[in-house]
């Protein structure tokens, strides 16, 4: 058996530990005779699983209390509906179109209110983060939203815009725990977990309790979204993702037995620091992110032409690198370098880039 | 590591090869390099897991051409929300109140519209499904639904009621794959994976397509919940629960390769039957569902007191027995026989039930 690297933006590379682990716990987990698959999630077996879970998320993350740490499930694409459902108090809502989700977070809003455009970089093909100097939110609007992370182009969010107190709503899905997140700053965070927080099929929420104390802001809203009552059930008002939970809680402890976010940060700014300053004296590929705007995770970049983007794409998978095509709506290549993919996958990835580049000189 | 004998409701006992399988390909699965977990959901590799899952199902269900077979996140409880948004194009449906899971429908569905008891055995408790001769739907009902196995108290619908020609819509999820099922006799079908499909965090669902081809009936409905859209990406408009449904597939096959529906059927009548002629002829345990009215999938029972119930469930436990607790809403026990508890597992237990009544006599 030969692991590739692989770059996928997600479902993504999961560290090899955690994967050894879970195959070793499979048939028997801690001695209870059966699978975390198989386990109630109304036992006290699971229930400790679970627990883990959250605590280790708190202390990697240093969430405060007062925040409340919730399992989901139906990824970025529900919480679309379920944000403005729970949070849109006034009828209206401010959102930064910076890219492809956040694009259909607003548009999933205006089903739901008035969902204003607080600023956009679509006129550059969301080529970087817009200018963010001297920007307000709307006087009536329930909160702020930003998708601070774009995995498509590869941009990101360093500084956060001015809200003027209203709560900052942040779709994190792609730079969570890739580097410490000032939890405080934020009224609402969430994180489809597949890229660096576990397996697809769960969504981290983080919501600051007293936004939801109240109960839903629409009542069209379903019970299952409804994120009053999910906490007060913790996260099981329905049988949650059982197991995708308990391989969060692995990945959880393995960045915290490996450095915890502070390590994460340093390494994975060292690993895209390989691609980028490739990409800042190479004469072939070009970065498609203006580099201000630059991510923690994705990294795109082209060729001058579609042909030879695709020759790129195909002689990487010979070289054991794999998901290094970029999405359809950039073209080109994209490498996601989340904290799972070595240092060393870069390397290959960077070492093959210059064969490439002398191939086609 | 010696393995228990699982009675839990869900998630549940899933059988050993499937989860041998699932171990051995963990770290590389069929040569990928990668584990599935960290397989992109567009990738050629994982695009063949999952239409080989939805063919397997369709082939042991016989699905008809005609139908979508969607697989979602959120469990039954999102979908009490999902149906009434899709399919309430009238204003108001009619529903059976079979059971707690059945009544929290209802009660979601009234969020949405009118929402009519078409029958209630609420009265006597759950224990039984009620009489459903010379009863029809609602004139301007746009469905009937129906928990057909109510897991919590043991009962079952054996006859459908009749729906003037109008959709029924049917929670199968703790009888799914138990027995053959006619499909074209619903409109739509869906089930938690947790019982005996699968992992939790998947949700079944196969809804006749014309019923859907002019999208949700409200327009409040999520995308991630529109029916439409879901079939037409292939369950794919977001990243679907991908291990989650990699684990269904596996199991589809065992269900197929160890004889099909047909098979099933006969070995969990089999199996739930030591139990309930066991419990017809006890002096100290007593089922409690009325005897027409018993599910294939989940045996309740009771001592005469609490107290006793709470020595049979610590003493089986000590026996390698778990999973037997009943429901706090109904107390006592609960065996839930799924297709992977095994026939030695019933026998062993009702073996315990015997000395438990000879030690208790």
């Amino acid at each position: 058996m030969s692991r590739v690297y692989n770059f996928s933006a997600g479902p993504a590379a999961l560290p090899e530990e955690v994967l050894k682990s879970a195959a070793s716990e499979m048939l028997d987990y801690a001695g209870s005779g059966m699978s975390v698959l198989e386990m109630s999630h109304r036992s006290k077996e699971y229930q400790a699983v679970f627990d883990d879970t959250e605590a280790t998320l708190r202390r990697v993350l240093s969430i405060p209390e007062g925040y409340d740490v919730l399992f989901l499930q139906g990824g970025a694409t529900l919480e679309f509906a379920g944000i403005p459902m729970n949070l849109m108090r006034t009828g209206s809502a401010d959102y930064l179109v910076t890219g492809n989700f956040a694009k259909k977070a607003w548009q999933e809003a205006k089903k739901y209110g008035t969902a204003n455009v607080y600023a956009s970089s679509e006129d550059t093909s969301f080529d970087r983060i817009p200018e963010l100097a001297g920007l307000h939110p709307s006087a009536d609007a329930s909160y702020v939203y930003i998708c601070q992370n774009n995995t498509i182009f590869g941009t990101m969010f360093t500084d956060l815009p001015e809200t003027d107190g209203k709560p900052l709503v942040a779709d994190v899905s792609s730079c969570f725990l890739s580097r410490p997140l000032d939890v405080e700053r934020y009224g609402l965070i969430y994180a489809g977990a597949q890229k660096n927080a576990g397996p697809a099929g769960v969504t981290v929420l983080i919501v600051r309790h007293d936004l939801v104390e109240d109960g839903p802001a629409l009542d069209c809203c379903p019970t299952y979204l409804d994120y009053k009552k999910q906490a007060k059930a913790g996260s099981m008002l329905n049988t949650p993702n059982t197991f995708g939970i308990y391989l969060c809680g692995k990945v959880f402890h393995w960045v915290e037995e490996t450095g915890g976010l502070e390590a994460m940060e340093r390494r994975n700014w060292e690993k895209v620091g390989l691609l980028y300053d490739y990409l800042d004296q190479s004469e072939l590929f070009k970065g498609t992110a203006q580099p201000e705007s630059r991510s923690i995770a994705n990294v795109t970049f082209r060729t001058p032409t579609p042909e030879l983007d695709a020759e790129f794409v195909s002689g990487a998978k010979l070289k054991g690198i794999v998901g290094v095509k970029g999405h359809r709506l950039v073209g080109g290549m994209r490498a996601s370098c989340y904290n799972a993919v070595p240092r060393e996958g870069i390397e290959a990835l960077v070492a093959y880039m210059g064969e490439f580049e002398r191939a086609n000189a």
